[in-house]
């Protein structure tokens, strides 16, 4: 493919490389607005119809219909761990290993104090001060509930083998940087981890449906990741962890709640876990909420990973070139240009970001701003068009050549962009 | 009112009551289907006809066309403690109390660490054995995670007094009881723990929307309530916080996340808690769930609580009454008879009690089981009518009378009922 389109920089021949894009069909299953470039799939992934028609059957047939007894005529209770299976296929883990709870926050908090209860007389938690900061606001608040003393190292983490020794009870990262689009080694790292006995959690936000991950086989812990990224699971979607199946029934759930307990409807007095990753579950997500991500997975139906890496592959491909041919000069790509290390994203540093990204959104083309001068833009192969991303950049040129980013109406950040 | 019904034993009185009822047209409100008598909203809430409206919304306006700009545009960012404030004036909190996020059991856990980091010197959490237990799973397993040693003293809460004492940090009470409908005194309970010198925690699952609440003339510490039972949020929906005024700013969120920083898009490395409630975010409950739950909250809109408690009062009293004198030795009234110790169901008790629920719900009257022998009914005034109770009644007679709790499709118990 990146040799398909290495003379593809006019728009016809983007036209010709959808022609044969096998992945083409499925940007019908988006409800998209026409003539709209959507580069922001990374933050928010779109509305898809499935999704759509699984909500409305879970408000009028499921909740307005069936009431009450939908928790099992519909399937409810078993929905956090039969959707956690359709996951678990996109990042390479077994089914019962993935669950859908709660938010990546929280997931993280659950999944750390778990992590340091296995490792007792281990003082030290490493993660990279590159994360995104919700992950370091909850380690950091977290760990003062580790029962004993616990240091949060926050590295570089290119200097991460200075700091594994034998008091790291738990290394946190995150797979794909949310400013740079950086890839880490999955198994390269999770290795290295291991081998001073530590436990390795991954942080998939924006690693789930955009890159192949094996975490079986890259003998990950655990892991957690965001449902309404790459996922398309809606606004404020539940997210999932991933619990190794040789740590389950090992690792305790240290945020108890009904339904992780084995019986929950016996309403018994003391506790006993769920077996399996269903022990990680303190009471129900919103059942809209799971409708919503359930029936947007209904988009890798049919769909290889590889099939979307490939493509991904393509398009950040044919962005960085078309920005480095027509926009020499203006920026610093930032994301790495080597394929192992590069997410789905490409990171363009100009230090009129902000009003970049927002005269960019009034042409039609989404794309974010990330503090303090980065403009993100993401690529999502199943509904992204080799087009779009010509268009895109043919209009970049537009905002950049007139200085339409220097327009008095972006000197005012808005709290999300 | 309660004379009103006294003779309204016939189902044409009943009708009259109907007729007369200031409440009678928020019925049109919901999605209901005819002939169905739902007494399980204490369970989970039937759809409204707004939220639903709410939620289509959500996704085709806001999610597929808006996009990620709706956090801003369509006001997601804000919706928590927007919604949060609707609520706010249902249990007499002031606007700024009250926070919409994550699950009743998650909301428990951030709540009881906060308190008990607010009382140092103490050791003890005291909690009812007849708690939801959840809650009891959760305080159990949170405390460990106090920093000190703590030991949850889990009562009969009539015994409450004497386990008040000078090591008593926290008090954690449901202020209605799920399986017999029991309501506790507010403030004098509130009052009593104040003069012991800890904190009070409100559990107000089967309390909001149901009954008239003064957390502020009570001078309640600290609170969490359900979103899908009285309030009609729709499964799973989020829960809510209430975190007195004179708390805010004092008590810290242990479980922190981006959402609940000062300036969550400015991506600052180090944590600085928002103002007010805000800090008690972690990160975003799904918008999807956020909208049916604001939706809903417009069935109360022009509705008083001293109305919706009038009228839930007439409701039980009625039902207490037509079993009383149509199925006289049959079933134990759990509930108390008392006004001032009654929340919005009525429980009774039988040996069959299993089969009597499915019984019933074959002849379209649902209520529900709560183990091991209690048949559970809720009332809510919004929908329910006079004639409603006589009908539900009328069929109980029949189920008992005719021994359907009997069949043995109903000898073994499917999970939740």
């Amino acid at each position: 493919m990146t040799d398909a389109h290495r003379g593809a920089t006019t728009r016809e021949s983007c036209a010709a490389l959808d022609a044969l894009d096998e992945l083409a069909p499925r940007r019908a299953d988006f409800a998209l607005a026409d003539g709209l470039i959507y580069l922001d799939g990374n933050s928010l992934g779109p509305l898809t119809r499935a999704a759509r028609e699984r909500v409305r059957a879970t408000l009028d047939d499921e909740w307005a219909r069936g009431l009450v007894a939908s928790w099992n005529t519909a399937g409810w209770m078993g929905a956090p761990t039969r959707i956690g299976d359709r996951i678990a296929r996109l990042i390479g883990a077994q089914p019962g290993e993935v669950l859908v709870a709660d938010t990546l926050t929280i997931l993280l908090a659950k999944l750390v104090l778990g992590a340091l209860d296995l490792r007792p007389d281990r003082h030290v938690v490493v993660s990279d001060a590159a994360n995104f900061h919700s992950d370091l606001y909850m380690v950091e608040s977290i760990v003062r509930r580790a029962g004993r003393p616990i240091t949060v190292r926050v590295i570089d983490r290119d200097t991460l083998d200075d700091e594994l020794d034998d008091d790291v009870a738990l290394v946190m990262l995150t797979h794909v940087d949310f400013r740079t689009g950086e890839m880490l080694d999955l198994a390269g790292v999770t290795e290295r981890v291991h081998a001073c006995g530590a436990l390795m959690l991954w942080d998939f936000a924006h690693s789930t449906g955009a890159v192949p991950l094996d975490v079986t086989a890259a003998k990950v812990d655990l892991a957690a990741g965001c449902g309404y990224k790459y996922l398309n699971g809606g606004p404020g979607a539940p997210a999932f962890l991933y619990v190794r199946s040789s740590w389950q029934g090992v690792i305790e759930n240290p945020l108890r709640g009904w339904l992780g307990h084995a019986r929950p409807f016996d309403f018994e007095r003391d506790y006993e876990a769920a077996p399996g990753v269903q022990s990680f579950v303190t009471s129900s997500p919103s059942v809209l909420a799971l409708s919503a991500l359930d029936g947007a997975l209904d988009a890798f139906e049919g769909v290889t990973m590889a099939a979307i890496r490939a493509k991904s592959l393509a398009l950040t491909d044919l962005f960085i070139e078309l920005v480095e041919q027509r926009l020499a000069g203006h920026f610093e790509v930032v994301t790495p240009r080597i394929h192992a290390r590069r997410g789905s994203q490409v990171s363009l540093r100009h230090h009129a970001a902000y009003g970049i990204v927002q005269a960019l959104i009034e042409r039609g083309v989404v794309g974010d701003f990330r503090a303090p001068d980065v403009c993100r833009f993401g690529f999502t192969p199943l509904y992204l068009r080799y087009v779009d991303v010509y268009d895109a950049v043919d209009r970049l040129v537009v905002v950049v050549e007139r200085g339409e980013y220097a327009d008095p109406r972006f000197a005012t950040r808005r709290a999300v962009t």
